[in-house]
């Protein structure tokens, strides 16, 4: 519902050619959308403006109000606190002689007056169009906090109640609002009504670009927006709707037969190692190799071209020169070929000329239902039905899926995992992404039974709003854990350099990935290591840790990581110490961390103790073994107390360290078994910590679905 | 230099049984010791109030002084910002009121009436007696920063210039003081005046326990203490001269003899573990097992106690029960052994009892020049001597020493180096700490010619002062990377369940680690990699990165992680971008990270080209080379430069990913050859900060000796 007369205000700037709203009319919007807020009144002369003040009465504010000036201040346009008239009168004369100065073209519509707000607490909203999520709104305490600290939370609009105030108590210095250290305790109920508000005009209003609110002044009741700059769209506004539509990758990850255009027997050449990996993987399918000159490569006939290969195909894997791939997308088409593998790069990787080559590609593909994955990509691998179109080879099956723009890191995480006694369900290497992205395979792999986690590597994507519903389509069933690169100023650049893809600010990509359900990461390793504990642990009730060493060093550096990771210790009820005070012996040392200590080399069966008292324990919701010796057996003694603590839910891990060849033997065995095993005691902290992120995110989309 | 107007003013105040100071007197301290500075001026009546206020001119602020009031705001006894007589009237007899009826029983001694400073940037100048280091300065910017965000920096006083104004630039805010955004842009040598003052006075006058300078205001030229609250000493000031005497563990880690008391058949017990170790390590000297009842053990001569044997002892390892150690003590002293690694718990670790216990054998020990390792300790390894009195037997000999509280952590990094293809050349775990401690070691193995650099797990020491000291020692000539346990809250109480320790502030131990030289880490990983880091690579000259790839997406987590490590991406000259265009392959994107892109899969040489045009070039410092991808003989390609490149003092790391089984092989040959490997781009960057902080401190060290 647009309101005609915010309408006609916008409608009025355009007019007069002017890309902001003036104070008074962004102001109006509020008063009009529901948001109570004294408007400054514009007066044209010294006595008009004397009397004004006088009626609203001291202290007052002047501001000069002209369609050249957006930034009042620089131009010494604006004079507070005034406290009679003989402060208005020459604050009135100053301002008209500042502005004269320094903005001497600039038409005057005459000085504003309003009332001086009293101070409190200072805080920010503010609403851009981000190049890659569209309706975005910021959050934070003014000035310092903003500007030096960066202290500030971002959501995608639209907004609704609950991450409104999720936005408000995230920052760092949310406790200024609680009324801490003599501030006063404001009314956080009327900041969340006003980035409601903001929301809406961003998502009613497109011709609106940027609300920069600044400073609202909160008080224990209510709150007053002092300044209000609008200023207008400078292009039509995109990216609001979402365009996600089904996409079915079932015949391109899982295909009858492939095809491999530029197959070689040159070991050197990429068109060798996919095919070679292709065979040795054990493929399901049928595998024709394309080669101009050759008859046979790799033992396998091969053809001059796809169109003369006397079967269906369902997914060619392209390595040839980018200036051939158009010929081979076109033969892809006349043949029906279902999707199209693009190894090969010099496109947009290369600069106009390859982007233009691309967008070719992609129209000739669009018409005919073809789908590419790629170009400039390290293909894809599906460990399930042995089809590996990239290298090296990874056999492992599980459960770990991997979206990567990354070819590197495609292949890494499924190495990890295999190093970790684990496996993956399947791994795609989206390149530049002329046509499938992140967004179109999380929404697939949603529905994927071999899939339990998704994990992603990601630069930044065009479609936003289209990437948030595909995670939160699937992070209902599944974790979707996200690395973002081009975090900061020197990766952008790197990007910019890389894939001329769109980095745009780091911080909202984060909070949308978070806020559409997702767990973002802050490096491949952690990656990784979510990985691992996504793939075998059940979610944990509540982040209630309690640790169980022998070593009480590592356990104090576990209990350091807690705090950050979200997890606290969980004290355990006094029916509950006793209990194990009786069944250990009295050199362990029944607190959280619960310390085994040292003698433990010799009693594996401690852990099992201590696991077989707590199971039923509410004041416990994971536990963190730590071995930190070569404890003999460390596996066995535990092993049907891991069983009985899945069908509990209690999320347990290990940590092994110090133990030489027995941490090697005995880490193997756990992993084995489902139990993830970590060498520091802060990563398994770490990871954790993500597990209970994601227990917290499914039960808050759960319950917003129940609201809508 | 005492001042005799400073002591008569503690002296007043000692006298009167006021554990503090007046604001006036604090201000007077200030005065004498050359920090001008406006004193309040007492009056005791209303008249005279008022007519101080007009001498001095408005507007003026009125405190309320009494000995029984240190916290004058939280009884309603301070009005700021009085305009007129009327004004200060009214103050003058509210503040009277609210004493009267929130201190009903306080002494007044009258109101203090001062100038009130005019408003700028508020910072705040505080000093206290930590327990473990002594007098200790803090910086912050005023409210909210320090507060809410804790954005403080510490000192271990004295300060010397440098560090006063270094620690002023480290906080967060620093940027306020700049004048960013609007601020004034402040006097910051006024700061570091002040900063030295307080020093002095901490230095000085031991009497003085704590010192408050809250707010200081800074203007564009000077500053203003506005309240000043001194705190006399509770208790004589300690820990603030250094006891750092040498020692010698020169027949402690690498004995002639040692007799193994406790030494057992029984392969579960630590007696067998140990003895067994310590033959299968090749130990070069004699080793006796005492044991009370058999003739042998592990087919040696045992003995029933230490004096029985017919030979020198160097070192006892004892493993008998507590109650029985003190004897064992007893004899050692008798036979003239020169140390003894207590591996026994049940002492200080259990409570009071033990801790008598600990004491009386120090006791005897100290009277007898017998040095104690532990109680409570996993022992020592020195694997060039074949001496492995611990638990697992790690052999790898190389540079690292370990010196940790937590014997587990001791024994994990010997294992990670051994994992790494690296080594270590001692490794102690001190447990109780009873005698040795972490100062002891770390100066003596400051001339051990076997270490390049020392990792150490501790969970905080009493002797702060004197662990500066050989920090101090040993930074000069090797690096001495820290990790401290017991940083947040609960990590702390897990502290005091473990050791009895004394975990103190841990921004304190931080600041004195980084201080005196040293490398303070966040996590065990961290420890481990910059062990392996330090271990093998040169120092650098400066702190700008190279990045060289095969994969783009490594390159921009790498790029991302170079902020907070300190790292700047370097900037390639124009002439060095050139050769390195006509060298490299068109495919290959010349820039920081220099791209190799996928094709050099097929082509490691490309690394080895890039290496040799930048030997020379003053713009880079360190290099990462990123293997993204499975590249055969990886290793083989850059042998020769690599060894060029170290007599360049060039650092070189290597970050190895997506290779799979070719990964696995290229990491041993690049680790076995003194080129560290890592999996995550990050943790490689993360490495290098630490290498470049510690150039940084060594510089800073050095020209801190020189000026002395």
């Amino acid at each position: 519902m647009r309101n005609k007369v915010v309408l006609e205000i916008i409608r009025s700037a355009e007019i007069e050619n002017r890309n902001f709203l003036y104070e008074v009319e962004g102001k109006e919007i509020l008063n009009l959308l529901g948001i109570e807020n004294e408007k400054p009144i514009l007066s044209t002369s010294e006595e008009e403006v004397i009397s004004v003040a006088k009626n609203l009465g001291y202290p007052v504010v002047l501001k000069i109000v002209s369609p050249n000036i957006l930034h009042k201040s620089d131009v010494g346009g604006v004079a507070l606190n005034l406290r009679n008239e003989l402060e208005v009168r020459e604050a009135y004369r100053a301002i008209l002689k500042n502005v004269n100065t320094k903005a001497p073209r600039a038409k005057i519509k005459g000085v504003s007056v309003s009332k001086m707000a009293p101070p409190s607490i200072e805080v920010i909203i503010g609403a851009i169009r981000d190049p890659q999520f569209g309706a975005t709104i910021m959050f934070g305490i003014g000035g310092v906090m903003v500007e030096i600290i960066r202290d500030t939370s971002f959501r995608v609009a639209p907004l609704v109640e609950e991450e409104a105030e999720s936005m408000i108590k995230e920052i760092r210095t949310y406790k200024i609002l609680e009324g801490t250290r003599g501030f006063p305790k404001v009314d956080v109920s009327a900041i969340v009504e006003l980035l409601m508000c903001v929301s809406k005009i961003m998502i009613d209003y497109p011709e609106i670009g940027e609300i920069d609110l600044n400073p609202v002044i909160v008080y224990e009741k209510g709150c007053k927006t002092v300044d209000a700059r609008f200023i207008l769209s400078s292009a039509e506004a995109k990216h609001d709707t979402s365009i996600l539509s089904p996409s079915d990758f079932d015949s391109i990850l899982g295909p009858q037969s492939v095809a491999v255009v530029g197959a070689s027997a040159n070991t050197e050449k990429i068109g060798y190692k996919i095919l070679k990996n292709i065979i040795d993987a054990s493929f399901r399918g049928r595998i024709y190799p394309i080669n101009l000159k050759a008859d046979e490569v790799l033992g396998l006939k091969a053809y001059p071209r796809i169109i003369e290969v006397p079967d269906n195909i369902d997914v060619a894997v392209i390595v040839v020169p980018a200036a051939t791939v158009i010929t081979v997308i076109e033969d892809c088409v006349k043949k029906g070929v279902k999707g199209a593998v693009i190894i090969s790069s010099g496109f947009k990787d290369v600069g106009i000329e390859g982007a233009a080559l691309e967008r070719k590609i992609l129209e000739i593909a669009r018409g005919a239902n073809l789908r590419i994955i790629g170009p400039n990509c390290q293909g894809v691998s599906n460990p399930n039905e042995g089809f590996c179109a990239t290298w090296p080879l990874v056999r492992n099956v599980g459960n770990v899926a991997i979206i990567s723009q990354s070819g590197t890191i495609a292949l890494e995480i499924p190495s990890f995992l295999a190093r970790n006694e684990l496996g993956y369900s399947k791994a795609v290497a989206l390149g530049n992404k002329s046509d499938v992205d992140e967004a179109d395979l999380i929404s697939w792999l949603a529905d994927d039974k071999n899939t339990k986690a998704i994990a992603v590597y990601s630069e930044g994507m065009p479609e936003g709003r289209k990437l948030m519903e595909a995670i939160r389509k699937a992070s209902m069933r599944k974790a979707v854990i996200f690395l973002k690169g081009g975090r900061t100023e020197a990766g952008k650049r790197a990007v910019l350099a890389h894939t001329g893809s769109l980095a745009g600010r780091a911080e909202v990509f984060t909070a949308a990935v978070k806020q559409s359900g997702g767990i973002s990461v802050k490096n491949l390793e952690e990656l990784c290591a979510a990985s691992k504990t996504f793939s075998t642990l059940p979610l944990p009730k509540g982040n209630k840790i309690l640790i169980v060493t022998s070593s009480g060093g590592s356990g104090i550096l576990a209990s350091d990581a807690c705090e950050d990771a979200g997890l606290t210790l969980a004290t355990l009820p006094p029916s509950t110490v006793e209990k194990l005070r009786k069944r250990l012996p009295e050199w362990c040392i029944v607190g959280n961390p619960l310390d085994l200590t040292g003698n433990a080399l010799s009693f594996p069966n401690l852990y099992a103790d201590v696991l077989e008292e707590i199971y039923s324990d509410e004041s416990v919701d994971m536990v963190l073994l730590i071995y930190g010796d070569p404890i003999q057996d460390s596996f066995k003694a535990v092993r049907s107390n891991i069983e009985k603590a899945k069908l509990a839910e209690l999320a347990v891990v290990v940590c092994y360290l110090g133990g030489a060849e027995v941490q090697a033997k005995e880490s193997k065995h756990f992993q084995r078994h489902g139990v993830p095993v970590f060498e520091d005691p802060s990563q398994a902290i770490v990871a954790l910590g993500y597990l209970n992120q994601y227990k917290k995110n499914v039960l808050r989309i759960r319950s917003e679905k129940k609201q809508k």
